[in-house]
């Protein structure tokens, strides 16, 4: 079944597929449109659709970080973005704005980040949020999780994404003392998110480190380079659908703990969104696609934390367009425009009622068809 | 030998095949074009070719059924389209055909769709068609079927086409009374044919509704985004073969039923349709080829009807170009571009006749090659 | 082993290949150039180079089929193409030279072909041939055999080449008497070369008929509407394979009968080429490639004799641009551009020295890679 | 396993992928990236980076060699090229620098490479090399190396390069005395870097001529035209892995001997890099990624070798563009460009690390995925 290739004498590899690569097949009843529920629920915590931020500065400010709460996603600020380096980002995200395509924008990038992180501004930025009255949730590197973790769980956090392009259970170092996953998350009182990872094995060892939810994928989409740079690039299809095996694995060996799977990666549209849950998603990270909400601190330019990476960036710096309207209309429409981007979750909704599934986790057995 | 793909552990898809992955191979003898017949029957109806227009304002007003009709096809309008929201559509049909690719054609379709629909227009339609002597189809979709099918067939068509997206022999709902196709089927005097649908089971639940003919695919060209908005892309190669599947097995179940299969999606030239009876389609429904022609009602412009939804629209406006010839010319030509839209069924013939067949029945059989 | 693919529910098709999707695979000794030899011979007649002339009048006229046979190659006249229809078709040759991207060129290719053939060029235009002391050949329609044959053998040809898009050695017909190959050509003293053709049974009926050479593929090239128009595509490595089967099978049960196969579509370049004669052509058959040298009636432009077609039109007419060089130059250099469309033959040649293979015979069995 | 398919009957090709084809998966620990090591070692000379460069006059002067060097690379001057045709081919360098898409740049290309090798300038050349106090390699093509073997010797390099398009160990001629590889290398007292080849046995046989590197690969890129000219396209992860079984197999032979793989092919960022040594190379052949240097002698223009054939060049050239920074940011960055062609080896080392892997040798065994 599974398709392993042998590419050259003795060495194999296994065949991947990317959401591109397949289509979602009605095959059963169909029902209304009105019957259909997209809630999901992470620990304690409920949201109206199964939405989490990607944490870059160019679509979680504080503010839409709340506003996403109020719309009934989950908001994820980057605690080592511009919001906790900067008392007054604005200046820098309106410059980044007005960047075109002939500006060296990642060498600016790479400037703007240069400058330190602030403790004192986190805690500003985490009351904020909190005061908005929605699920605070925040982003903080593997590198920087033990430095950091004391101010953010003082600042007070529900959530907290440990994320990386990609995060290991067991990270080896000779010089500093790497990050212990799994003791660091039992000493937590809070859900923590953690990944991304991209097979069964590395999902599967997230899993048993405690993390309520895994990220799947590196986050990548069309300006990201992380396969001209690293040679890695993630078929998503195949990498949930593996990471959906761990958790269902993980809940035999533990006799019923869920993990959550966050598909992060390839997701532009609605119909993205739809196939990404049909692999076994529960939820989906969006980047690029919250960029085009009116709300945006980026003001319609995008780009990856990775992009302004010193040494080694991977992502290119995305231009400031029109937006495409308000996070409402993004989010549930009405679209004007037919081209998957706006009304994403009415999509969805959408493509499970003419499916006949009447939520998220039943969309997950709908079956799929290869054609690329 | 089919291929069922395991695109992550324990999760598995179908592998499906687009009309261009496909071509029809030659095999035996050849034939003089001149003994070809591209004959079809549907019910009572009798047809010179195996066309069915797809019921979009830009090509079906009643003028262009009849006109469809004397050249031996079927049209279809829509009953839930422009003729039957307004007295004369004409001067919105104009300013459609004056639409450039910077307007925001999707608004505009939203707006002019807005009107509701007036039951006395729906008879005045269908009178006029029957006065132009041709067999009388009407489209309505599943959700306003059951309100509007007393005006229609007190109106007095011959043939009913009730069509969505997708349409299921089953239809869930807990605010509506849904409609029950069986039972309105065996309620009706006249032949229906309904879909789309996109698989096997579909189908042939369809099939066991009592319906004459079924819609195979969901009208997708490349103007359509189905697969962009709602994750949705029949691989129509494989989606006819499995509805022939059907209708060979409903055949042997009834002791003789046939339904007919009509596939209405990725068909272009004359070549797709030749394709599109060879993977087993007893006719196709014609939707951007009509556009093309002198008499279309959109004058060149092109849109779906999924085009004007009023939250999720689907389908980009193709603004207008200059038409190709008379319908007469662009059903049998004589064509004088190369490119497979003009004589689209002269061409059907010619491809008969290269592999040797005299009518569209025995061209089923006809051998493929899989080769993208 | 042979790949057959189940499309959908009981309907399979085979898989093709084309020549873009293989390489040769250099996997033995290596040879110095000039120990390589690229002769070919058809029953009587050597030719320096496996090269047949597409009978084109972009390409053919009778002084360049005297000048490709004194280059080594085998030049094909069309007599039904302007040279027979016209005493002299200088001015409409220019005049085509001259026609740019907007003209309606299919349109005046019809009105030129309209006029009708005349006998007595065609005696003329075979003298013409044969004064220049190369092998004559022409080519005529299946169609037109039986009526045109008797001008063209009193005419005095050396072989005989019956071509339509697609041959079969049983054409049906219920109105005109069709030819019987077999017996047509049972009856005649010299070779003939039928076709095309596009598998394996057909391939070998054809070889049943005692034709010398088989034409395999239908001269489908960039401009070419076949895939369009008729649904038709050939993956060439896979049709020249199995015809290869066929004249291995007809071998055997003739006791030795070699017929030669003659691949037609798909070949620009020395590469395609080398690539052809490695799935198992004895020949090629070169259309457009030769419509680049400088002594090509067409002077640039190029179509095929099915772009010309009065009702079904297939294939695009190529505006005429800059002769690459002289035919000379394209057939053996030197190349002073470096994509493959200079010294055709001399790339052929160093590829059958990097392969290490010394005559063409021997190099139909060299190693392929498929990696598309 | 290994997919041999049947492309036409009895006619088979060997499946084989492209490092495009394929990406690296993580999918153990991560580990930090200064516990990394690029470290390499041919016969008695270790390098800090496993580079060697493609010995074009585009990339490499005596300068250059000695700058990469300095830099941890191994460059290669061919003795073939302009440096020892003129005394100073600056001014030849320069003019092909202003040559822009228009100029006939195969011809000039060929003009300037008419020129006569001088011995003299060969022992030159090799001794500014050798001032510059780094490994001195130089490359000869086969046909030449028994001519300037004895100059190239006297003039005292460390490692010889014998480096055609294809190399085999048996090369036939009926006209020259064809060199016996194994007789030769036999002889020497230096490494010797044999290549290119593309298949499992040409490996297996250039290693048993005592070469302590074998090129796999013929350097094809972008510019290369090797596939439209000879039909010779190498699936570079294919027969990289392959050529890493005949490592295997003649270890195991001779009880220890290990052969080195530079993979010259389809290497254009860092992440191909990745991509080569995770297939089993153990170094990478850089060619046009080195012309993008500020050191580079073509100024920012690209040519291969064979680009310059005086009757079958395959190979277009490259006009100069913008440089992208010093050598030492090109292969150390800091990279302020995301599209991997910047801080080539600091990828590399990252990629390792994300994947747990210490050094190169190791990253061998890297998990491989196959997504296209």
């Amino acid at each position: 079944m599974r398709d392993v290739v042998e590419i050259g004498l003795g060495k194999t590899a296994q065949r991947g597929y990317h959401l591109d690569d397949i289509a979602i097949v009605p095959s059963r009843r169909t029902r209304d449109v009105d019957d259909v529920s997209t809630a999901w629920q992470l620990d304690a915590y409920p949201f109206e659709i199964p939405c989490v931020a990607h944490p870059s500065d160019a679509t979680m400010s504080p503010a839409t970080a709340v506003a996403l709460g109020r719309q009934g996603g989950l908001g994820v600020l980057n605690v080592e973005g511009l919001w906790t380096r900067y008392e007054n980002p604005t200046k820098i995200l309106e410059e980044l704005s007005t960047l075109d395509e002939e500006a060296p924008a990642t060498r600016r990038l790479q400037e703007v980040y240069a400058e330190p992180i602030r403790p004192d501004l986190i805690a500003e930025r985490v009351r904020a949020i909190r005061e908005g009255g929605v699920t605070v949730a925040v982003r903080v590197s593997p590198q920087h999780t033990l430095a950091l973790a004391p101010v953010i769980l003082d600042a007070g956090v529900d959530i907290l994404v440990i994320q990386g392009t990609l995060v290991s259970a067991e990270h080896v170092s000779t010089t500093d003392e790497p990050l212990n996953l799994k003791e660091f998350i039992a000493d937590l009182d809070l859900p923590v998110i953690a990944g991304g990872c991209t097979d069964y094995k590395t999902a599967l060892h997230l899993m048993r480190t405690g993390a309520a939810g895994v990220i799947v994928g590196v986050g990548a989409d069309e300006w990201s380079t992380t396969d001209t740079v690293l040679g890695i690039r993630v078929p998503m299809a195949t990498a949930i659908a593996d990471a959906a095996a761990a958790r269902r694995d993980y809940l035999d060996e533990t006799g019923g703990r869920y993990v959550h799977l966050i598909a992060d990666g390839d997701i532009q549209t609605s119909g993205d969104i739809a196939k990404a849950l049909g692999c076994g998603a529960d939820a989906v990270m969006l980047g690029e696609p919250l960029s085009l909400c009116e709300e945006a601190p980026g003001m319609g330019a995008w780009w990856h934390s990775a992009a302004s990476h010193p040494k080694l960036p991977r992502g290119a710096f995305g231009v400031a367009g029109e937006p495409l309207g308000s996070m409402e209309k993004v989010l549930y429409g009405p679209a004007d425009e037919p081209d998957g981007q706006l009304n994403l979750f009415g999509g969805l909704k959408r493509a499970m009622a003419k499916c006949g599934y009447r939520d998220v986790k039943e969309f997950q057995r709908v079956g799929l068809v290869l054609d690329r």
